[in-house]
């Protein structure tokens, strides 16, 4: 299956000159986005995953199935002020200005071995910011799942370490 | 199964005198989060739903996996200025100030029999302006299936002609 098929290229979106990927017309795609979640879950099925950690909001969306599929523990990964309980936090950089990802200290454990899911590789900082708080907890980050990659922006040398497997690469 | 034992209730969040029904522990115990999928899944196995429709944001932790269970499409009704295409738009009160929640104009269509997915039915705000959405796109609202009800906020009253399946109440 060609995935790329299902991606759809948008013009100066979220601001002028960015070319959008947009997925949407893949999650419309029933057989499509059933591939994505059965081809990250054959790709995980002999590793020792423990927890499958969700990056919101679009993390969400490939996170949830891959952890029903493979019936592992799903936690999330969320923007400032979104989870109740006591949380790790951590802030990091953006072309201007920073964002904040926070993760439940009871939702990530020592000897865990997590693997990271969201939906585009681009800087690689919320991705850096995500194993950070992993880390933090005392687990493993035993993977990077992702649907997309954005070569140009170098993501994966900015992840180098850890395993980073992505479905599509523009 | 009782889900109510991976509910937390936590006081005074997202501000003091609510008290928040957390459902985060229920996503990282692997068997209640697929009794969950499995029992919207077969309560609508009979019926012809065409179209699986995931409200932001943590709605998608349940409609991703449930639109990937019955093999159906998943379109989003996101935050305002997230979706990149020309999209439906309706704006609603809250308790202070309004929300706005858009779907992609081509996401839904003349003839769908839309499911809309959430986790929470509070007063049902929300999920009225994504009923809006659906039907102003010409589609037929199926059915609204939440995790959760807090009845005490009489949402379903609020959404009254509407088939409303909810796993717990409150």
């Amino acid at each position: 299956m060609n995935l790329k098929d299902y991606i759809r290229s948008i013009e100066d979106f979220p601001k002028p000159g960015i070319l959008f990927r947009d997925i949407t017309p893949l999650m419309m795609n029933a057989d499509a986005f059933a591939y994505v979640v059965d081809t990250f879950a054959d790709h995980y099925g002999g590793s020792n995953i423990s927890t499958v950690m969700a990056i919101e909001a679009r993390g969400f969306l490939l996170a949830a199935p891959l952890a029903y599929r493979i019936r592992k523990p799903l936690v999330l990964a969320r923007k400032e002020g979104k989870l109740p309980a006591e949380s790790y936090r951590t802030e990091y950089s953006l072309e201007y200005g920073t964002n904040v990802v926070e993760v439940h200290r009871d939702s990530v454990r020592a000897g865990d071995n997590v693997l990271i899911v969201d939906d585009v590789l681009a800087t690689g900082g919320t991705l850096a910011a995500a194993i950070q708080l992993v880390e933090q907890a005392g687990a493993n980050v035993e993977g990077l799942a992702l649907l997309m990659e954005l070569t140009a922006l170098e993501g994966r040398e900015h992840l180098a370490g850890y395993e980073v497997f992505t479905l599509m690469q523009y």
